[in-house]
């Protein structure tokens, strides 16, 4: 099984198989801490007013600019306020700066997009694993046209467990990936260096850092079901579940 | 000073200061090559058409197409062969996949271009702290839109040198880099692991890889001087000097 890592979205790049999208701060681990609050089904788009477009009574609007909550949006991007917020049952429609973006790029050739980040790593390298017959390929969201840190940082902890879980040849993003993860054990040390983490204490949010550097908390994984128009539509999956 | 470096070229990359574009397997090792065996000027343009627009009889043209020198040029792209051409007060042009790609990108924007490679590293690195005043940012060209672990690797230790030779404030990307290069201590090791090194296998050209991993073995750094039609000009310059 082939193990790949993209460091940035770009316009050229092709997927055969399975892509983890790895939007660690935050959205990816939000979008995980939603379905743990019971949320039935996020919508991610690209952009907020596509999201804009999908309000009415039985929908929630989740998202970020600059980092914090859109005017007229229910939710932010915080997946504390996330595990919290009362969305059982509903639909939670997503757009954030990097993270949906990725999650469109991928979408557009893979056969399955999943969410990862920290929090899900290890249910979603063995839902990857699952469903993959050639290639598990990991792409990163970055910040903003830039390579970031706590990403790529993630894609290595994906890699090494996925190595730990079958046999892969890693091509040269992964041997990257896996060397930042084993330069910094501490998964926390690593999400606070980086741009991301900085941009979040300039907006007051930077509690979200150590919620986003937790490994393997959750077992959901949001799998991409289908499509609503310009929207993405995960929902949550269990390893070994369909 | 910011220390940058980005693992690909990309469409929206603005850079403000110095860009040192790296493609270590292997244009920017054979651009060094060539200025050793006394080529007065290098042409880098972005393909292959452009370059024979370029073809008279004090001209050479060097290139490659799938690792292998092109119908009609006078050289490949091999630093072994570079350093033995006769080249002596000629102009080369070159073309190659990913480096003149990467070199244009980084033209658009950039106050002062430099090739840098491991041949040169050290070099580089001196000349790009001379030119700077806010940020020397490193370029990797990569391989057709994909990260190149050599690449990367060979930006670790320009970011390494860097480090010891003034205070640099590294970004992600830097982090990254620098990561990598303490994971592989031996330079041909990591190189050797790279697709771009696993091409050369393919086309019998593997004996340029432990050319390019030699370190900081020439002073010379290109730099870019001006411009002709769709081409850069690149002329050798010494740290130190001008």
């Amino acid at each position: 099984m082939r193990l790949r890592v993209d460091p940035l979205p770009t316009e050229t790049l092709v997927y055969p198989d399975v892509v983890l999208v790895v939007d660690v701060i935050r959205s990816t681990t939000t979008a995980v801490a939603l379905l743990e609050a019971g949320a039935e089904a996020l919508y991610w788009v690209a952009g907020l007013e596509a999201a804009k477009a999908f309000k009415d009574a039985d929908v929630l609007l989740a998202g970020e600019a600059g980092g914090v909550k859109p005017p007229g949006f229910d939710l932010g991007n915080s997946p504390r306020e996330a595990l919290e917020a009362p969305v059982g049952g509903k639909v939670v429609v997503m757009s954030t700066t990097n993270g949906t973006k990725a999650a469109h790029a991928a979408a557009k050739t893979a056969k399955h997009v999943l969410l990862a980040s920290l929090y899900n790593a290890h249910a979603a390298a063995r839902k990857a694993l699952e469903l993959a017959t050639e290639e598990v390929a990991i792409l990163c969201a970055g910040k903003e046209g830039r390579v970031g840190l706590d990403d790529l940082y993630t894609a290595g902890v994906l890699a090494e467990y996925l190595g730990l879980l079958g046999e892969m040849e890693p091509e040269d993003g992964a041997r990257i990936a896996l060397a930042l993860r084993r330069a910094y054990q501490d998964p926390l040390e690593a999400l606070s260096l980086s741009a991301a983490a900085q941009a979040l204490k300039g907006v007051g949010l930077e509690a979200d850092v150590p919620f986003a550097a937790q490994v393997a908390k959750s077992p959901l994984v949001p799998v991409l079901s289908g499509r609503v128009g310009e929207a993405l539509i995960f929902k949550g999956s269990l390893p070994g579940q369909g």
